[in-house]
Parts: structure tokens; sequence; C-alpha cells
């Protein structure tokens, strides 16, 4: 089976599984124990606390180790919302659930959503916090579901210029693009399972310069901002598949850049009824949305699972909910569009050789579907 | 080196290793895609959680995997406090810091600490209940520290009849203890690096009846209770380790309990000026919290590391910090001999040689102390 799913989750890169069981084996004693064997253990989460946030360009005591992205996101979100008397929250509208759903919970209503599909989006962005006093501002730094680049950068420049916290969610980020100027965000998040970690561990880059973020109560551990005995194996799985797949360099980018936009130019050409989404912004390199023709997604994905290719529908998330993905609705694509929407997500070990592979098994699906469709009709598309 | 600090983690036990193997190289894809590889490992989660919920005598819509059983507590507690207008909640003073440090941080002070040190506690509760209106109770089933062993039983049946919810810690219960009545609990948790599964995973006992527990927010994961990506891997090694460790007979229990009897005898006779704590109380079997005499606990640590031997102190989590039991402090022990206090915490594995081992180490250091105690002035014996 040819994966294409990896804004989902990756599959265990080899040297993380060896760095876990290594660790499993090894330093399994409770890093907070007053004896060697603890010690020992608290030495080595140290030691991998300062490789990673030298490699983010931060200082070991901002970051912490935690369960996930999603933790450290309803932590960031609580702890906004429980200052005294908070000034209002600007969150784009195509953020995760993980982000809309901790605000909607906590925010008492006390929120801006702006929809991030606008041109010049920091210019955008800098009367918005003035007009609304805002007091910080939620946006990610790429989208799971459409791989749609923001101008995080210059984000955190507005932010940091008006003296307001900026969270990003750096999920789909880390692990698909150069780390560059991350470090300059007040507070981010990334996902070990989304470049080659395990599940249930992540880490979070946190400023104290504006309000307490505590994790959980009840014990000194990570900084005294995250109770709980700290899981060093996978703490040290995640550093491995870090190293290797942390940060990536531009050029290995552009190329895959230059390389994905000829596959979906090829894509149109073969199969004109597709819809491919925000073709006209920066995306990951890895992803791409697109509305596949006449039938719902769930009819490619099965019939692309025959042929071998596991593909994603929208944020895996969202499955069992409405169906209808909000991000590609604040894009403004009709609901009926949207159900027909795949993601396709390559990751860093998936070869050109796959994705042309992908790409005639699509036609091969479409051109199957056309001759079994007595009726011949051809699909509207629509371009946005 | 012969370990007997299991009541801080426990080494991971090898079948748990190799279904966490097996399920990161078969089983890793997001339980939350819609595609198949996502949908098998949705369907093993769901067998993981049917097993364990069948051994727990519980529904499987109330067992939430977790990360931690810090993460439970943390969770109960603010959905307890969130509640509009709740009642003073009652909690126990010998409590584990995540419990202590969490009410603290969420209660706004409505809270009535009790001592559970008192004869038949349940019937003691009772007429507090009633006295101040609580609105529910936090009482661990076994100490961490002293292993005492409460009687969660009677005070599951009293909060029953009461109509309010009981949270339990029942963190050092799982795999020391048989299971027993534990389904009567309204909330417990458990923590699968106490019972030789890895450590970042847990799970945790969810009422309905009372008031929603929301870990987290983002997904429809654990029944829409906790967001974010199923660790399957993790919770399938801690099924393992829990089939073979959490659950124990009654008949081992109370073999264990007699041999640690005998144990803690051979200690007096040999040593008459050691100070057992919470000898008259019941025990969990494998944890003897014991002062030692004369020289600080830590001067007891490393003389038996350099002899083989690693034992606890307290709990771990509340290394770094004050440094002094708050568990002993509310058994009325002072802090002279709480400094002293060391935590010997023996594992199912553990053999009675290794055992009588500790004890010759211990007697080797006394006596060596002794002979170079120019003074040889005797310390106080104090019994409580």
């Amino acid at each position: 089976m040819k994966y294409f799913d990896h804004n989902a989750t990756t599959p265990l890169d080899e040297n993380a599984r060896h760095a876990w069981l290594k660790a499993s084996s090894e330093s399994w004693a409770n890093p907070s124990s007053p004896h060697r064997m603890g010690a020992k253990v608290r030495m080595r989460l140290e030691a991998v606390r300062g490789e990673i946030s030298q490699a983010l360009g931060i200082e070991p005591d901002e970051l912490i180790f935690c369960s996930s992205a999603t933790e450290a996101i309803n932590a960031w979100v609580r702890a906004y919302c429980s200052q005294s008397d908070p000034r209002p929250l600007l969150v784009s509208r195509q953020e995760h659930a993980a982000v809309i759903e901790s605000v909607d919970a906590h925010s008492q209503g006390n929120v801006i959503y702006f929809s991030p599909h606008v041109d010049d989006l920091p210019k955008h962005l800098e009367p918005l916090i003035e007009q609304h006093q805002a007091g910080g501002v939620m946006l990610m730094a790429a989208n799971n579901e459409t791989g749609e680049i923001y101008p995080w950068q210059e984000v955190a420049n507005v932010c940091n210029r008006k003296g307001i916290p900026y969270f990003c969610d750096t999920t789909q980020w880390i692990g698909k693009m150069p780390l560059g100027k991350l470090n300059q965000l007040a507070s981010f998040c990334g996902s070990a399972h989304k470049f080659g970690g395990p599940k249930g561990v992540g880490f979070f880059k946190i400023s104290r310069r504006f309000f307490e973020v505590k994790l959980s109560h009840g014990g000194s551990q990570e900084h005294g901002l995250r109770a709980g005995t700290e899981d060093y194996p996978a703490i040290a799985a995640m550093a491995a598949a870090f190293q290797e797949y942390g940060n990536v360099n531009a050029e290995t980018v552009s190329e895959q850049l230059k390389f994905r936009d000829e596959w979906m130019a090829k894509l149109q050409q073969k199969m004109s009824d597709v819809l491919l989404h925000v073709t006209h912004h920066q995306v990951l390199w890895n992803t791409v949305s697109v509305a596949m023709p006449e039938k719902e997604a769930h009819y490619w994905l099965s019939k692309l699972e025959k042929a071998g290719f596991t593909v994603g529908l929208g944020a895996a998330c969202a499955t069992g909910k409405s169906g209808v993905s909000h991000v590609l609705n604040d894009l403004g694509v009709d609901d009926a569009i949207i159900r027909r929407t795949i993601r396709i997500s390559g990751g860093v070990d998936t070869t050109d050789q796959d994705w042309w592979d992908l790409l005639d098994a699509l036609e091969k699906i479409h051109t199957e579907m056309i001759s079994q469709d007595s009726s011949g009709s051809k699909t509207e598309v629509i371009r946005i």
C-alpha cells in the first residue's frame, strides 16, 4: 500500500524506533527519582531538550515536552482565557479543530474570527488588532487540509511590534519546511507523529512574557509547567526523528515544489474536471487538496485503496463530525465540491515514481468511472 | 542493580514492549483517518478498550485512554470546579501532589481537607459531608509513599448513598491488588508505567452522572472527551501489561503480605533503631516506608546504590520541592524523622532472595555506620 496521508500521521522512523527501544531498556527509571538511575534519565532528558531547543533557536527553559500539539493548544487557550479580563483573541477561521474548539470552550465569546483568505494578511491584521483591541493572535503556519502556508513570519513581526502574544500552530510545518525563524514566535508547538516520531509525544515553546501557561498541576516536571512523569523513551524517539526530519533545507523544498507543480499540471491535463484548491497561494510541497469529478470523496478513497493507494480527506480529526471542511468552507468552496475533495499528502520518503503511480491510478479510476457513467455528464469546473 | 522503587515507575514488561513494536509497525495509521488503514487501527483500539473495560467491570464508553493519571486528575478537578456554584470538595491530605496542586489551582479555596489518619474513616466522612454540604470526595486507594490502603470501597458506598461523585486515584492500586470493586467508583484512573506498561499512557474511568469531564478540545476522539490522535502503540502496550499485571489474585497478595511482615520483623530485629511507618493499617504488600537510623535518607540511598540496590524516598514527584513528605507530615511524623525516611517498593518480579539481600545490605551499612560513629549515640525510637 502506498501511503499518501502524511498530514494525518507518518510511519515511525527506524531511528526513532531504535531510540525508543534503547531508552525503554536502559533509561526507563523515573527522571524525578532521587537515585542515580533516575538522575541518569534526567540528564539524558535535559540533553535532548538542549539539542531540540538549540535546533529551534530557543532556550531550553522555553521548551516543554508534552503529549501532543492538542495538549499544548488547549493549555495555551485555557491560560489566555484565564487572564483577568483578557482582551479579545483574534483567531483564524482556518485553524485546526484543536484551536477552534478550545477557543469556543474557554473564550466565552471573547473572540474575533478572521479569514486568512485575504490579500496581504499581515497588513489586514494590523488594523483588526487595533480596532478590536485584540490581546492575542492564533494563526497556524501551514494548513493540515489544504497545505496552505500562511505568512506567519510577518504576523509574528506585527504581534511583536504590538506587544501581544502570537500562538502559531506549527504542527504541519515542522518536518516539512525549514525551521527558519520559528524562534521569533512567542509560542508554537510540534507533534512527533507528524515527522516520523511516535504518537503521544510533542513539544511546546512557551513564552513567559505574557502570562503563565501551565499544562498540568502536580509536580515540578518540565520547569514546573507540566506535572506528570516524563515519557523519556518517547521523547528520545521524537528527538531521533527530529534530528532526521525536523528540519528540511530550502533547496529540497524548492525541488519538491517544482515537482509537485509539474504533477498537478499533469493531473489537470489528464483530468480536466478536477478542481485543485489554493493553487494561487504558497502551499506545502507535500500536499494536494483536490476536488475529484462527479463522485464523493469516499468513492475515490475506496477505489484508490483497491488500487493500492491510501489518501486522506480533509482533517483526520474532523471525521465523524459534519464531514464538511470548515477550511474549504472559509475559502468559499461549495459543500458539494468539498464532499468530493480528497487530500493527498506525501512524505519525505515518497518517491517521484510513487506520485506518478498515483496519477496513473487516478486516471484509470476516472476512465472507468466515465465509461460506466451512461449519462456521460461532465461536472462543472469552478476555480477559486 | 536490584530495583526497589516500583512505586515511582516499573521497568517495561517484555510483552508490552512486543505489543508496542508490533503496533508501531502494523498499526501506526491515524485511527481517525477515513481509510482502511485508519479503520483497522480504530477497530483494534476499540477491541483493547473492550478488553480493559471488561476486566475493570465497566462499560467501554466509560473508559478514556489518556497520557497519564496526572492528566485524568487535572481534568476531573477542573471539571468539578467548573460547575456553576460547586459545593465544597472533600480532599484527603495524603493525596498525591497531582490532586492537591490541581485542587489548590482550581477550587478557589472551596475545599475541605481532611486527614484520612482516623479510626473508621468512612464513618468519620459521612458527617463531614453533611456538615460542609460537600459536593464530592477525593481519596486515593493506596498511598504512593507509605503504601497505606484506604477504605475506598466503604467510602464509595458512602458517596453513592449521598449521591455525590467520588474520585479515587487508583494509580498505585492497579497492578498490585485485585481489581475487586473498582467498578463501584464513580471515577478512577490508572497509569501504565506503574504496572509494567510504557510511560505517557494511562486510563480514566469517567462517570457522566454528575458533570462532564473533558480532557481536551479539538476532535471527536475518546467519545468526544479527549481530542488528539490516540497513541495506539502505547495503548496496546498498556493493554499487554494490564493483561499480565493489571489484576492480582487475593491469594498472591496474602502470601506477599505474610512475607513482607516477616521481612519487616527481621529488619526490626536486626536494626532496632529503624522506625516503620503505618504498620498498624493495611499497607500494600510491596511497600515499606521506614525511617533509618541517624543519617538522612540520601546517605542510605547512596550507600545502598554502592551496594547494588536502588530504593526511593517519598514520592518521586516531590523531589526538588520542600523535600518533606506531606503524607508523613499528616501522620504526625517529625520533620527530622521524615528526612531519614526511605521508601522501599518491590515489584511482582522481586524475589524473596532480593528482599533478603537488601536486608543484608542495610544491616551491613548500619554496622559500618555505627563503627564509624565515634560517639556511638543511638537515635531515639518513636512509634506512631
